[in-house]
């Protein structure tokens, strides 16, 4: 067992009940305390502890580091680049230092002073720097519900669905982190009783649950990342709201893909939560058949039992929780996704994002986007204060949530906030 | 006029007969001399002239200039961010410097023996660190040839053609330098007679002629760069090989775009060719009808006459041209472009790349593709050695080249070359 997962651990830090962080996540998230730099820090219940200022104390001279620089950097990317055997030491060493039993840093005022504050007291920014970001279109559910709404219910699924982990490349620029407000944006749609496009603010803008990963290690181009060492490159997974405008994506996506359907805003959540962490919750994944390709085949558990919701908020109203889904519906895994991705030679870089596609669940109620919510806006959704929502209205605030869970304790990732402003 | 296109301008260098690099040119690229860290340099005839060691001798005393050490990075990003009128005043200078009357450095052998050397004495690296990179998809013809080929005949262009410069999010990372050499992609392919798909390397792997321009200027989340404002963002131009592997992306492409089909290898001409230096090619593009709508609405000539030509060697053989088309064809400029790329928000990085998409003309033998040259593999090319091309072979060498020629100069691009290797 991975030592800083033990259920047995106990933190000196406050952790209050059915926190997403206990002293087992250990995430990852770079922060901006008031009139300082962004710096990489992690998060213990609602307590940021600043890694710059650890590195500083010397909390971190035993590890075998050759540039403690990474950790007064405004990105991980620094820090990812290490290699996985420094993300487990660092990640075991900030255990065994929040460790109930551990005096070093908690009877030290002045470090605690400097290293410690409240999660309010500062602005969590971007962690990482996206080199390329790819969303891919995994689940099976999600697909299948597109292909009877668009297409045609008896052949739901395209013919290469079930053969490859569809994918296509995404906007890195306008990846953005949770809290960031998003305007409905501005572009060309046509009605089908339309003759000709108009112009002015999208009329469906929408949510997409999915989650993203971050790969943490490069690969060179011509080489094939092979699905046993897909493993070694993941650095660790986010909450990830694919935010999209169905009117421009209607009329713009043939014949190439989404564009600016899909490049107005895509919002992570900040804390990068490890693949390590996440270690206790793997199961196994939906039967593939037909059989996949050679190169895709893997062994072992690869999908993750992560529960996942959304919920909407109206301006000054009331959160109502609109989908439950979950990560382990998913009919492609991360590892195949990778695997795929550099079958052909494509290189990867440290900080790419690979988005997982919309998280949608056998059930109505675990449909993730509001297009499937309310099947193409023919079933409004009902909110708590009475109104109805068949797309994200102005003023909205879409918030996700995501944790795994088991009787010993809960890997969280926070939340992941957008807010939809009005066209500007 | 801008003062470094002044025709009667000559320089102390020696210029070749038909050099793409005459003093009106002044184009930006990195170099790489032996043993030394990679710089920004220009080039006139077939002289390098490097920036950093210019900058070193004080040459660029007298610009306005807050960071000289923009001279001595590996990309030129940090050189845009500058700012249009300090690469104009750079371009101005140099200009000046290797104008034949100058003699500042002319007699200044101890300077010259820095500052210069042959273009073979240095290897061409990438010019910028691309951010994000998009794919437009512009020319008429070639949209056309496509439609006919594989949709429709009675309905070639399909229905958004004509009322959006369409484009698509491409792979960044595997973007190269002309000379790299690349690896036929291995992957899924499905012919129309199988059941299944089956995994090998890609049998019809091609180049696709375009050019690409480089953003030397950001814009914020939920900004629009108007179409009056995208002269002020556009840096400079490129020849851009777009690689394509049509029978991996007809497997993969529906519903979402080209993925792995397109992410094994772009290749670029390393001298960025400025926008002030193709000024006087600007020429009318052809018209647009239906009328666009006034976001695209432009004013003035936004198309430019650049000769272009693409050639096949295989190995040890001798070049066959088997494209000659120009840029001047295309429906859709790259202000257009790039004011659409923008509408909803979405916000552009300095060194982000731009692929025009590409460039066929309205004859045969100026395709722009292998897939169009041999009409889908019924029409073989004929190369100069009596032997037949339908798609790119192992160890076939795609050259391009590009330059615009009036009475009084030529501005080129140099050469975009790209070997395909063998499947790994």
């Amino acid at each position: 067992m991975i030592a800083a997962n033990n259920p047995r651990l106990k933190t000196w830090i406050e952790v209050p009940e059915n926190s997403d962080f206990p002293i087992q996540n250990i995430p990852f998230g770079i922060i901006k305390p008031a009139g300082k730099e962004p710096r990489p820090a992690t998060r213990i219940g609602d307590t940021v502890i600043d890694l710059s200022t650890l590195t500083d104390f010397g909390y971190f001279d035993e590890l075998d580091i050759d540039n403690y620089g990474v950790f007064l950097a405004p990105v991980l990317n620094d820090f990812m680049a290490l290699g996985a055997p420094i993300w487990s030491a660092v990640r075991n060493r900030l255990s065994e230092l929040f460790n109930i039993d551990n005096t070093e840093l908690q009877n030290n005022e002045g470090a605690m002073a400097n290293c410690l504050c409240g999660i309010n007291d500062v602005e969590m920014m971007l962690p990482v720097e996206v080199g390329d970001y790819t969303d891919f279109y995994s689940s099976i559910e999600h697909a299948t519900n597109v292909g009877i709404m668009f297409r045609d219910p008896e052949n739901a699924l395209l013919p290469n669905w079930k053969h490859i982990p569809v994918g296509y490349h995404g906007r890195s620029s306008s990846i953005v982190v949770s809290g960031t407000e998003i305007h409905r944006p501005m572009g060309q749609t046509k009605g089908d009783d339309m003759k000709a496009p108009s112009f002015g603010p999208s009329r469906l803008v929408d949510f997409e649950l999915e989650t993203a990963f971050i790969t943490g290690k490069s690969s060179k181009l011509g080489e094939h990342v092979s699905i046993e060492e897909t493993d070694d490159y993941i650095f660790g997974m986010v909450l990830f709201n694919d935010l999209s405008a169905r009117d421009i994506q209607k009329w713009e996506y043939v014949p190439l893909g989404p564009f600016l359907s899909k490049s107005f805003g895509s919002v992570i959540s900040p804390w990068i939560v490890t693949m390590e962490a996440l270690q206790p919750f793997m199961v196994e994944g939906p039967k593939q058949e037909p059989a996949v390709l050679p190169y895709l085949e893997f062994t072992g558990k690869k999908n993750i039992d992560i529960n996942l919701e959304v919920s909407l908020s109206p301006e000054d109203g009331d959160d109502t929780i609109i989908c439950n889904s979950n990560f382990k519906f998913m009919y492609w895994n991360m590892n195949q996704q990778l695997a795929h991705h550099t079958i052909n030679g494509c290189n990867i870089n440290i900080g790419d994002m690979y988005g997982s596609g919309t998280i949608s669940g056998p059930t109505p109620d675990s449909y993730g986007s509001m297009l499937e919510l309310s099947w193409k806006g023919t079933k409004p959704i009902k909110l708590s204060d009475g109104s109805e929502r068949k797309f994200i209205q102005d003023n909205d605030t879409i918030t996700m949530r995501g944790h795994a869970q088991n009787s010993n304790y809960r890997i969280g990732f926070g939340e992941c906030v957008t807010k939809i402003l009005p066209a500007k």
